[in-house]
């Protein structure tokens, strides 16, 4: 399954940027970031709950906002990008 | 139809900060924010045409990336939020 994470994370204090970074660190583990607080992951559901668990026991409830938006099997249809960073194919070749 | 507007615009120069300012109030006139830079719109395919219109003349396409994701009608089901400023229901009343 496709799920898109975009998330806002209070950095007015170091803890809060130790946060962004373990926020961004998690999605890395599990998908492709396109935009500064916008990672959209290929994931299984064992490894969704897995993924989700791992980011509520990161943010702050009272001060960050965390999203994930269920895109679905045919989800190329869903994207339009439109600028820089286009980001990749999810399931294009892996260019290393 | 329910489009998700996820953007990110340079901001090292005055004029990248002017065009954050009209590309969040451009998306201001279509949908809600629920991030700094992520907004939910329920937009007809016309408005939707001119929505993109509007932001295309507005990004620096070398620098600045816009994504639109089509969450399709049961959209509701499709987003789950965590923490912070829970946004609120597109369709839900309109609190004034």
């Amino acid at each position: 399954m496709y799920v898109l994470v975009t998330y806002d994370v209070s950095t007015t204090t170091p803890a809060g940027k130790r946060r962004l970074r373990h926020v961004a660190k998690a999605c890395e583990d599990y998908g492709q970031r396109v935009q500064n607080s916008v990672f959209e992951c290929k994931v299984d559901p064992a490894q969704l709950v897995a993924f989700k668990s791992r980011l509520l026991d990161i943010i702050e409830k009272e001060t960050d906002s965390l999203r994930f938006y269920n895109l679905g099997a045919n989800w190329h249809r869903r994207v339009e990008h439109h600028g820089a960073n286009d980001g990749y194919d999810i399931d294009g070749p892996l260019i290393v």
